[in-house]
């Protein structure tokens, strides 16, 4: 009760939280450089000098919002490399990343939109190369235990993976009938075992 | 030749296409919002009247690019429902999204990252919507024949395959050594027989 009291600050009705929540909605919806402080007061119902209570930029909006995204895939994939066989990691970031995307939709939304147009967004699309670039390496790992083809690029098959992944943004919908945990290992079965019936 | 003339205007050294192409390559870079008239003067080096030479706005070059993108995808769809098959329909519509997306990637680039906040967005999207209600019908009809699984729901299965092909616009270079053509075989590859090898 505490924490969650002093990290409540300013007016009543608004904390910080609502203030990240509606910056990522006006960032995904008109594009982070189109979005001034004058729109975040707007849609809010403040003032600035309220906002800037709350948060010391609308760049500390988008660091917050991409770390909530990030963070979440990283710790995903730590997860992952912790368990023991390359089957289980392969299915651990694969299970892992659509429930980070599913639970933290506009956040991701927003790192997968980011053109590196600023420090930050040059910095979040850094972590999210490693992040790539450590996926890459299960799937190859994957590939020399023949559980994935080996004769298809193993940066290819990530992507083509991710691209399954990632396309849950545009269409995932939290109050929709498609169940998070159940959408995760058919995503996973799909990209291991395809679309055509199996015997 | 007389054609081609014809539809070259303005000063020497820039014409209609580059107008649009360097349009396209601002807009995807910053997005269509945060892109002013004077940016795109400045990256082409001209002035605004020379600029308006060649097109009435900049929605105009929104709207351009957009049909170049929807009509290539509209195309593919039409040839691809005048194949004899239900299976060489999907394959006819997998493999000419994927040509379709590498032949115009910029284009399509910009089709995906729409946001709907004008009447030309709303319009493509509206667009974008038929062509993917058409190609669940496509997927509908191969799982009615067996050959794709008809446990798993027909939007679901549409959207992770256009997923995969989507994510081409993130990572495809033109310039890479992934051939077009190829890369269209192993989509549907993937999509149809998955990750895991096969005997």
């Amino acid at each position: 009760m505490t924490s969650a009291r002093s990290a409540r600050r300013g007016r009543p009705g608004h904390d910080r939280e609502d203030v990240i929540r509606v910056g990522v909605e006006l960032f995904n919806e008109q594009g982070y450089d189109a979005t001034s402080v004058s729109d975040l007061t707007n849609r809010l119902g403040v003032t600035k000098s309220a906002l800037y209570h709350h948060v010391d930029s609308k760049a500390q909006i988008l660091e917050i919002a991409l770390e909530d995204a990030l963070g979440g895939l990283e710790d995903a994939l730590d997860a992952a490399l912790r368990r023991a066989t390359p089957a289980e990691r392969l299915t651990a970031i694969v299970e892992g990343a659509v429930s980070v995307l599913t639970a933290r939709q506009p956040q991701v939304t927003l790192l997968l939109r980011l053109r590196g147009n600023s420090d930050v967004e040059v910095a979040a699309l850094e972590r999210r190369r490693n992040f790539d670039h450590t996926v890459t390496g299960l799937v190859r790992e994957a590939q020399s235990e023949g559980l994935v083809r080996a004769d298809l690029d193993a940066g290819v098959a990530t992507r083509l993976i991710f691209g399954m992944i990632n396309s849950l943004v545009e269409w995932y919908r939290p109050d929709g009938p498609v169940d998070p945990e159940l959408l995760g290992r058919e995503v996973l079965a799909v990209a291991l075992d395809g679309l055509r019936p199996r015997d």
